[in-house]
């Protein structure tokens, strides 16, 4: 009888109870499928008389998941309490001190620490592995760090905030202002404690930036994401993209250039035929160009107990198997500092003007794109409820975000403009 | 400095150069992701002396698969050369028998013999990867075997003959009939040799059959697939399919029931605005449900050189990175023998019948098809251009195909049946 996989549980949200659903009901499965029995331990959570839908009575329960990741009796620490710092933390350092493996579904963490974690770990011989940090069940870590090992990565993209993609597909759908439809859903219970991890774009910016030092082989730079969240995004521009043929979506993009690695979390528009563009509601897409498979497209649940708990399992089982990758996909110590690219690719921009109607108003418009170097690719201007203003949209052809600023801020002083003017990146997918 | 994994790769055409030149040049790359060199000792294929656009002069060559796969020179044997038996299955057999890890891009040659070469291999300690086997450069092999480990697996599915799938949307876009595309894509090489292979649903069956063998853990049973091609999909039901909100695809589709297994590769109806609706020319699509999981979409480039040897490579790092994963998932010896579903399960079905355009026609019809137990959803009828013909469109409810080829069988004795009927079955996506 080989020697069983014995795991300590760390947090029993939604995610750990999942997590113990799976290793008590799929236990022949996984014996079958790992070659050895997989058994939890002990665990672990802040409350510890709450009632749970999983019978935990014969499992050891410590308070402190610091203790929990210091017992002698647990193989792998399985750290599901979230949180960049504090507990979390404290505890998956300790497991590390400890000699344990770590499974970990917390983003915030490893884009902040992951580094000096995985250092840690590497050093004493053992793996972190984060499937469940990134796109929920989508088996994206695994895709980059081994499927498309034998590529170089020219770019990874993705819708990785489900609730972002809610609220998107929503007002669209709805024909609602974004305050409506975030409240809506506020009330829903899809929005963070601190709203503004999902809206304002840092969860899924957490997310991209691990995937880009996989995909680089760069250490983890969260803080060179460029994040724009959602919330600027109106239920106008949804609307005019949708006439363009295009879709509004929160998109991470990271691309190693000759400028540097770039990444951004920004709202972007995408074709609307595209896989991207017809992703609707909270499911979560992420697409990876390599230089010999071309672009693969991952699509599937991005939150939720079932999905993330059989990521969490797919990790758990590979260190059953005797996975021994490395964190990042090669030894932490090797991961090169990136160089931030300072700006963004060219790209085509779409502009949205309020302009006063009245003759000459759309020539010094296009007069002050032309002198910055934006060229305009297509354009269509609207009728307006109210006779005095001409809505003005624009698709540019590739251009620098830079000089496009430079062009919008030019604008008011031609005296046509109206109110703020728009501009969002067109990405080519 | 850790040893290299020596390759022998028996097989150049374009995915056999395609991998010899991501070894050659993304070495430093795979290194750092290996932690150790991987290196070509030597090479086969049938004609030394063909032009090929790689230098292969510092290669040892043999003449003979069976000789480079018994090189005590090489740790993986890398079987580029197709075909289910002759000189692949030979030279598989003797890297088996001397020692050799095997990485091989032949489903044909695995859903024949797979269950025996795993069972030899596994049996020395060996390991059998075949990820560029199925789907081309996708890695669903690798998502299905460890990605989604934790789950119980309800449903594979997917389009894995980009031919088909590019003569079935070339009709649609092009307004062209069957014979017309076929011929088109012969012209354009897209055809194997033997046409049947693609446009019959034998080589998109084979690769079903090895992703049933991993989803639910039982042998390899390419004999138990129910192939239909799409020699008769007429582009008159992809018009009306299309009408009702529908493409046709060559599905396969794979699911435990209570039946037993059930495989199938037909044309299927799926809807127009799904993902595996709206894959469009050659790509591939695999579809993989699991019960923690949910939906898991891949998509991807299902042929071509490069996207073929980037499979290929990544199974090589993989062993590079001492995996020892079983072929299938599972040790081969306890893979079950599956029951063959009798019959598909339920489904609804999309009915085109051509009636004589006279009064009670279509109420003999519906008459017969109420006794034999088949339910209609909808139903059209349009003009036609000869007005003693009358075409009718059915999309039935949850029928069995027995009920509906018996309600079709009927049909003729009714007197107003012009023609053969057409039954496709809808596969709810």
């Amino acid at each position: 009888m080989p020697e069983p996989l014995r795991l300590g549980v760390a947090g029993l949200g939604t995610v750990g109870i999942g997590t113990v659903k799976i290793v008590q009901q799929h236990a022949a499965l996984i014996q079958r499928r790992t070659g050895r029995p997989i058994v939890i331990t002990a665990v672990s959570a802040r409350n510890r008389t709450k009632n749970r839908d999983a019978d935990l009575s014969c499992y050891a329960w410590e308070d402190d998941p610091v203790a929990l990741a210091r017992r002698d009796d647990i193989d792998v620490f399985v750290e599901l309490m979230g949180g960049a710092d504090g507990s979390a933390l404290d505890a998956t350092r300790a497991a590390i001190a400890t000699g344990k493996d770590v499974v970990t579904a917390n983003k915030a963490m490893l884009a902040l620490h992951g580094q000096a974690l995985a250092e840690a770990a590497e050093a004493k011989g053992h793996v972190i592995r984060f499937e469940a940090a990134v796109a929920g069940g989508i088996p994206v870590v695994k895709a980059l760090t081994e499927g498309l090992a034998g590529n170089d990565i020219r770019r990874v993209m993705g819708v990785m905030n489900g609730t972002c993609n809610y609220i998107l597909t929503r007002m669209e759908s709805a024909g609602l202002p974004y305050a409506e439809v975030f409240e809506e859903a506020r009330q829903l219970g899809y929005l963070e404690a601190d709203p503004n991890l999902d809206v304002g774009g840092i969860d899924a910016g957490h997310k991209l930036s691990l995937l880009a030092a996989i995909a680089f082989g760069t250490r983890v730079s969260f803080d060179a994401v460029r994040l724009e969240g959602i919330g600027r995004v109106s239920i106008d521009d949804i609307r005019r993209a949708a006439d363009m043929g295009y879709r509004i979506k929160l998109l991470g993009v990271a691309q190693m250039t000759g400028r540097g690695l770039e990444q951004r979390m920004t709202p972007c528009l995408v074709p609307a035929d595209s896989p991207l563009g017809q992703l609707q509601g909270g499911t979560n897409m992420v697409v990876i160009e390599g230089d010999s498979v071309g672009q693969i497209v991952l699509r599937g649940a991005g939150a939720g107990a079932g999905p993330t708990a059989s990521a969490v399992m797919s990790d758990v089982i590979e260190i059953a198997r005797g996975s021994r990758i490395p964190t990042f996909g090669q030894p932490a110590t090797d991961l090169v500092e990136a160089v931030p690219a300072g700006t963004s690719a060219p790209a085509p921009h779409y502009l949205r003007l309020e302009l006063a109607d009245k003759p000459g108003a759309l020539a010094k418009v296009a007069t002050v794109l032309g002198e910055e170097g934006v060229s305009i690719d297509r354009m269509r201007q609207y009728a307006h409820a109210d006779a005095t203003v001409a809505p003005v949209l624009i698709v540019t052809h590739k251009t620098a975000r830079d000089a496009i600023d430079h062009a919008l801020s030019r604008l008011p002083a031609t005296g046509v403009l109206i109110g703020e003017p728009v501009a969002i990146r067109i990405e080519s997918v």
